[in-house]
């Protein structure tokens, strides 16, 4: 071995029990011994691994280390099921963006083999974080709108999102009937899911060629945000497939017809020869296949 | 003025941006009159009151001064709005726990006469977050699971969301049917929202009088908890009104018939003599009478 794995398990501890004191405790060793091993590993690696904080994180050096722990732990629970024939205690981490994980993303579970995975981690996360709980081995996988690979992950393209701009009609009614859609939207109150969410100005700006400043009303949680446009609070871009019999029926109307933001989704995980791994990807190629538009 | 306003909006302004730089390009000044300010300021109370980290915090000391800072443009805008017949800007920032935020809370935000108030900007978070949320004044007010009076701020009771045990007949069939209930919820795949997610394990106790240690998917968003559970992936606590119709139909069935467990609701809020956070709080306690059982 060219890393002591005690070690490395002490490492990863220590993140996740958040300080030295619980990770000893974890481990059913002194905190002395915590910090002896966490010191052979520094120096070993000639390498500063853990931020001493409250709770205690690891530095960007460490993020490496952390991450091949998890690896490690991934393959030795799957040899060991391997060879006793069946699957043990193996939780599956899995960062999921908002809107998949309320629309198309679910089903995909329920096709993972049961004997190879006992349950599901899931991380509701947008691609910043994503990216940066790949990086340090906190999740296998994830669904994002972030097409570049993080280091030591596979990309593979899922499809695409459409998104239609949608209100009630009494809204409609209100603020956006009888003057210029430019006009209008520059008063009408709008929806977002946090102020990283730039959907409606994207319409925005396909629809009128400029940058509007209207009421932005947030509502971070997908199934919230979609009740808010229906009770007429205002209007914001819902994925097609929610809203397809509404607009049918005339209960709810698009506030630019014929216009969307379309929004690539991506699934980018470990590059590692583990079956369940493999499994899950399959699984989540089929949902998306059945779920998204091609890409 | 006790404290000198230009300070205390650059205070707030180095915060908000997260750098002493984007606050300046924020206020079009100097990044050296910003830092001059702060430091006038914190040698003016004698505490160091912004962590100099990327981005830039507020440190223990700089959180009432955080708060005053929101507390004074709330009271500001509501002023000027006063005198100028009609409100501009003004954004409520309101902190949610996401199974109210999924359930009884929206019609609360309809409810608030439009002319006092912009916009709402919702955080969903749990009581955890809510309560430093609170704190340094990044919210004026949150609904919580926890009683405890956050300084500053008054608590009135809610009312109480009521959680049923709930999965569909099929997986009933397969992990409970034919054993000991006991016996079956230590094997039988359960939910959760995330680990602080302690429901499932309220239940169990309640119904067994043990602890039980059985796979869990965690699942971070209400509406796809809910829905994992209707797709059979494991069961789990959902609020009773979300699931009435489909029990009483036979869709789903009831883990432990007759048992639940019950979560008071607090709304905590500024000590402010504000407009709207009156006739916020009277929204929300008028929603709460509506969607919640009595405390």
């Amino acid at each position: 071995m060219q890393i002591d794995s005690a070690q490395l398990d002490t490492f990863a501890a220590v993140i996740d029990e958040g300080s030295f004191d619980a990770a000893a405790r974890r481990l059913r060793i002194t905190p002395s011994a915590v910090s002896q091993r966490i010191k052979a590993l520094e120096s070993r690696l000639g390498q500063v691994l853990i931020q001493r904080t409250k709770p205690t994180r690891s530095t960007e050096a460490g993020e490496a280390l952390l991450r091949l722990a998890r690896q490690v732990d991934l393959l030795e629970v799957e040899a060991i099921a391997a060879v006793k024939g069946k699957v043990e205690g193996l939780r599956l981490p899995v960062a999921v963006n908002a809107d998949s994980l309320n629309g198309w993303f679910l089903p995909a579970l329920l096709d993972v083999p049961p004997e190879l995975v006992t349950a599901f981690d899931l991380r509701q996360e947008d691609q910043d974080h994503s990216a940066e709980l790949l990086r340090n081995g906190t999740v296998l996988a994830a669904v994002t709108a972030d097409p570049r690979p993080v280091q030591g992950c596979r990309v593979r393209a899922l499809g695409k999102m459409r998104y239609l701009s949608i209100t009630t009609p009494e809204f409609a009614e209100r603020w956006l009937t009888g003057r210029p859609l430019a006009e209008a939207l520059a008063t009408a109150p709008m929806m977002a899911f946090n102020s990283k969410d730039k959907l409606q100005e994207r319409l925005i700006r396909k629809v009128t060629r400029r940058r509007l400043d209207p009421p932005v009303h947030s509502i971070p949680a997908s199934g919230p945000f979609v009740r808010a446009i229906r009770l007429g609070l205002g209007w914001g871009m819902i994925e097609e497939d929610a809203v397809e019999a509404d607009l049918a029926s005339g209960r709810l109307v698009e506030v630019a017809p014929g216009k969307h933001v379309d929004v690539p989704l991506y699934w980018q995980h470990w590059k590692l020869d583990s079956a369940v791994l493999d499994a899950l990807t399959a699984a989540v190629l089929r949902a998306a296949a059945a779920g998204l538009r091609s890409p």
